[in-house]
């Protein structure tokens, strides 16, 4: 009984509410049906980063494309040049209230959750850099590719800003890279460039840009080859105990970010950060 | 106080059963008392499928062994050729009744509890492809030389068959590949040729045909150099918490393996799939 | 709440105790308080053996270390040629009182829970062969460089002793290496020479015995470069699991290192092994 995945779909004997192209602000979400193969491109400029509003619609458009019985599989991507996430949004996370602190936070674990564990066939086809947030969204599909352009990188880099990955995206690296990785990357904040992130398997395989979308879609029709109950099946077995882990402490969690961001010491720190990214650009 | 393994043994006073060469219908046993090493070599043709008669012979070859103190490594391989073992006999599981099932799938169970919690040292000679329950089979070992033919296939491919392998396939998957090659493969139900599987560790050397029997007596010899005990305490050490958990759960995995094999929609999957084998002949 | 580590340290208020160099028996210390890195040198001849002398020595050490706000990191190295350590000292297993088994082995424990759980960044600079307990040392700090000489070697090698290595041992070596490489290494008590420890990672780096120094000198930087706090939370997110599955069963290991050791068949194979060593000289 998860409250996230197809649980939640319609009964089998109501219409399907109707779900081809919906666009909306931040997100460009297309369903082939004839594949049952959808396309979500992030679409928020300049760097795609994991805003409440982002997240929000993040969360709709999963949500929409996992009770519809057409849809098979989704193919993340990102419609801004050489980002594919910057990660959590920095200024949801300073000068905030507590309680903006908290509906942000359950926002953040509500994504994870519904794509840690979706049903469907997830693919990142990482066209740009994902430090952070935007790391784990990759982490947590099924398969990774990415642009072979080593100035594109990823990693779970939170430690280079004084704050720390929580639990859940530590299981989920250590799922992905193993242990002795994740200790050492998540301890130095290490962001690798795309030919590194390709030697230990942070991510599957590197293409050329051009190729990035065929290739995607050519992995897709390799998962989607088998049959969807199997592997449903076989998916949640893998992922279950990390999902779990959080559920049962989802709330401890929310608390542990609030009085961790809200420090005047880490405020201090993601101000100096911001007003750095300010003056970059 | 384990039920498998060595804790079942004679007590010492008594006198050795007398156990050299015991030849059966399907399974051939060698022991060589002055080494302590003992040759199964499976010999049910077409492909060693694991059928209820097959994994009870297994079983009770096993524990002979086990119980013989004359006997401290096991060399498992195939006198069929071209094929190690084809894994768990469908037709076992097709048509047959609840009462069959359960009685199928404890001799399973039996099998991988005997085998990956075994006091002896246990290698894998796979001399041939060595798919599903036949993979199990070489994962549950201490260690795997493979035939380098690439025509020779190695994977846990149940989901190509629309089923799933069980949480204790997956747990001995894991220890061997780590999680991400286990996510993957299992979801995919991936077979890989030899040198594919010795990449990623799924097998531990390859070696040219002729030199099987050798190489693989050779590592046996540098696995019985070291003091039975310690090398034990340390297997079982590694090994108890994935061995512990299906002991556990073991009547409910029962019952989840026949309402899962029972459902029409996996019957005919099952038949489909016959079908398909018969006309490959 | 856990009693190692800087949850001790001095209030704030108070004056900070005179801690510059502290020269003892066995291990010299010098802190250079303006970059904040420690040496720690073991000079305890012929082989850096863990005895109890040495282990008591090795604790207080640290915790002054740990007790400093002026230190920040440690780098750990033999001033013995060709030997980083030898590993736990077999005379104070051998023969010894019940007592004193008990007390020599709490020393092995609360070293590990020092170092393992230390909020300093932990380099090991592996300038010789370093088998057993050893080992554990280099295991548990935060990374590891070896000199490339291949006549000096490392692992967890006490399967040849007849002894078995610890569960905590074990999961900090898997915490390294992973499952598969610990049982199978575990079991064979396999030392490996350098290049080889290189290649699954059991080191993180090779350098010729000349640039160990700086090369250290330079991992560290790059460590300490990253705030404190977020690098403390981290490290502990990552090792708190198997820390406290020591500190919960602390005792019972206790219990358990003595009743195998005081075992007869084990005192007699640690004095044979100890006979080898003298003859060797």
């Amino acid at each position: 009984p998860l409250a996230w995945g197809r649980a939640a779909r319609q009964p089998p004997g109501l219409p399907l509410a109707p779900c081809r192209a919906f666009s909306n602000n931040k997100i460009l979400v297309e369903l082939d049906e004839s594949s049952g193969v959808a396309m979500m491109k992030f679409k928020s400029p300049p760097v795609n980063s994991l805003s409440l509003d982002f997240l929000t619609e993040f969360c709709i458009s999963l949500e929409k494309l996992e009770n519809d019985r057409a849809c098979r599989g989704v193919i993340f991507a990102s419609a801004v040049p050489r980002i594919f996430s910057s990660g959590l949004d920095i200024t949801e996370m300073c000068g905030k209230s507590m309680e903006h602190y908290a509906e942000f936070w359950r926002a953040v674990q509500e994504i994870w959750l519904r794509l840690y564990g979706s049903n469907m066939v997830t693919i990142a086809a990482v066209n740009g850099s994902s430090p952070a947030g935007g790391c784990l969204v990759a982490l947590s599909c099924d398969y990774r590719i990415m642009v072979e352009n080593p100035k594109f990188s990823i990693g779970l880099n939170e430690a280079q800003l004084g704050i720390v990955a929580p639990f859940w995206f530590k299981d989920t690296f250590v799922n992905v890279v193993g242990h002795r990785i994740a200790e050492r990357s998540l301890q130095l904040g290490s962001l690798y460039p795309a030919p590194e992130a390709l030697k230990f398997g942070l991510v599957d395989e590197l293409v050329p840009e051009e190729k990035l979308q065929e290739k995607a879609m050519a992995v897709m029709a390799q998962w989607l080859a088998l049959p969807d109950h199997a592997r449903q099946l076989t998916k949640s077995m893998m992922r279950k105990a990390v999902l779990d882990r959080l559920v049962a402490h989802r709330e401890e969690d929310v608390q542990n970010f609030i009085s961790f961001i809200s420090k005047e010491s880490i405020q201090k720190s993601l101000r100096m950060y911001m007003e750095m990214l300010k003056k970059k650009k």
